[in-house]
C-alpha cells in the first residue's frame, strides 16, 4: 500500500448497449468490483471473508456519477480508488475512471459497515480502520502532489 | 397524462444479494425501465422507436441516489417519475421509490438526447418537448399541492 | 389455473447488446422472472415467501436453450411455462418464447428444491406438489390438443 | 497457444444471490468473458475488433449447462475453454468450470459467425479458421492424454 489503487475493468460485450457503449448501471458493478479488489489486494483484508466469516457487509448508502465520455467495447477502464473521508461506521470513496489517460467518469460512493445479520450500521473494526487511515493519508499526500 | 407516472418494479431473485436485499446497481436498471415505460405509456412516445426508428438515444449523463432503506425479495418498488428540469438537449428526472408508502430511495438523473449515429447531443425534438413541457407542468402542480 | 401460464417480458435497453438484440444471458434472467411469477400468480404460492419464510429455494441445476431468432428492443417476449416432468425433489420446465406468434427460443430447465440453510435437496412440499401435479395435468392436456 | 486456455473468473458480490451462491445467469456472462479473452489472449485475434472493425459478431445459438456444485463469493472459478467442433460458420465450445480442482459446472455453447450489419450467418474468416483449427488439434491432443 504505497500508491493509489487502480482497478482495471475491461469493457466487455456484457456491459455494452445498442449504441456500442457501456450501459450506465454496469459502471456501478465495476465500482463494486473495484471495492472488492481494493479490500483484498490493497488493504490486505479479504472482502469475501468480511462478509462470510465476520458477517460484516459494506452496502452503498449513496452514490453519484458523472459520465463525461462513453466507454466502448474492448477498452480498459482504469478506476483509481480514492478514499476521501472516514467516519465511525462509514467512508466515502471517489472513483476516477480513465481510458488511456482520458477522464471518462468520476463517481463518489458512501459505504456503510453493517452487521449482515440484522442490517444495521456498526463501527468499522480496528484492523480495517487502521488500513483505511493509512490509505487516507496516502490519498491526501497524492492530492497535495497534484 | 394527468397524474405523475409510477413505475412498479417487482424485486426479484435477479436483483438480490447475499444479504437478501437489492444489490444497488440493479436499482439503476429499474430507473432505466421506469424511463422506458414512462416514455411509452405516459408521454405516448414509444421509447424503442425513438432509438430504432428515429436514431435518438437518451443516455444518462449524471445520476445520484440515496438508498434510505433496503428493498427485499418479493416487495414491489413503486418509482414515481418526476421531471424537475427541462433544457435544450437534456432533462432532469427524480425517482422517488416507495414500498407500501415507505420511502426507500430518492434518485436524480440527467438524460441527454443524442444522435445515435455519432453520439453527440442534439436538441429535443418538438413532439417530445411538447410532452415533456406538459409533464413538467403536472410535476409543478403536484409539487405545489404537497 | 386453467390455461398454460404465459410470462410477458418486455425487451428493454438493459437486455440489448451492440447488435441491438437481447444478450443471451439476459434470457435466463427472464426465465427466472417467469418462474417467480408462475409460482406467485399461477400456482398460488408466493415465490419470495418460499425462500424468506419457508427457507426453501429452487436453484437451477441444468438449463439449455436454443436461440432460434433474436429479440429486439421494444418487443415483448411471451414465455409459455410448460411443466414437463415432476420428480421427488426436482421438476423440469420448458419455456417456449414467442414474439407476435413467432417462435424465438425454446429452453428447458431442471429446478431442484433445496433447504436454503445448507443448500441440500429436499422433497417438494405437499402443497407445492399438489399444485405442480395439477399444472402437469394441464400441460399434458394442452400437449394432446396440439 | 500450446495449452488449453483457462479463464479465471472471480466470484463477486455482483454474481451472488440470497443463498450466497452465484445466480445461474451470471455464469453465462462469465462464459462470454471467457470467449472474449480466449479470442484476444489465446487465438491472438482481438474480440472487440472483430465486431467493431470487421463487423463480425459471434452470438450464441445454443447453450446448455450442468451446475454440479454451487460457487461462492470469494472463490475463483477457472473455466477451461475446449473447442469441440468446427463447422463452416459455427463452432462448439465446452467450458469446464473448476474451483480448486473441483468440478463445479460443465457447459456447452454453439457460437455462430454473423455479419453484424444484417445478423445473418457467414463463413468463418480464413485467419480465425486457421487459429481455430490449431486450437482444435490442441484440444484433441489434450483429450487423448486424459
Amino acid at each position: 500500500m504505497d500508491t493509489l489503487y487502480i482497478h482495471r475493468a475491461p469493457v466487455r460485450f456484457t456491459h455494452t448497449d445498442p449504441a456500442g457503449y457501456v450501459f450506465f448501471p454496469r459502471f456501478f458493478e465495476m465500482f463494486q468490483a473495484a471495492v472488492e479488489d481494493w479490500f483484498t489486494h490493497c488493504l490486505g483484508l479479504n472482502y469475501a471473508e468480511q462478509i462470510l466469516t465476520h458477517g460484516v457487509g459494506f452496502p452503498t448508502a449513496h452514490t453519484e456519477c458523472d459520465f463525461k465520455r462513453p466507454c466502448r467495447l474492448g477498452e480498459v477502464l482504469e478506476l483509481t480508488v480514492v478514499l476521501e473521508k472516514l467516519g465511525r461506521s462509514s467512508f466515502t470513496l471517489r472513483f476516477d475512471g480513465h481510458v488511456g489517460g482520458e477522464l471518462r467518469l468520476t463517481a463518489r460512493s458512501v459505504l456503510v459497515a453493517i452487521e449482515m445479520v440484522h442490517g444495521r450500521p456498526r463501527s468499522i473494526g480496528a484492523q480495517l480502520r487502521e488500513r483505511l487511515e493509512r490509505y487516507l493519508s496516502l490519498c491526501r499526500e497524492a492530492g497535495t502532489r497534484d
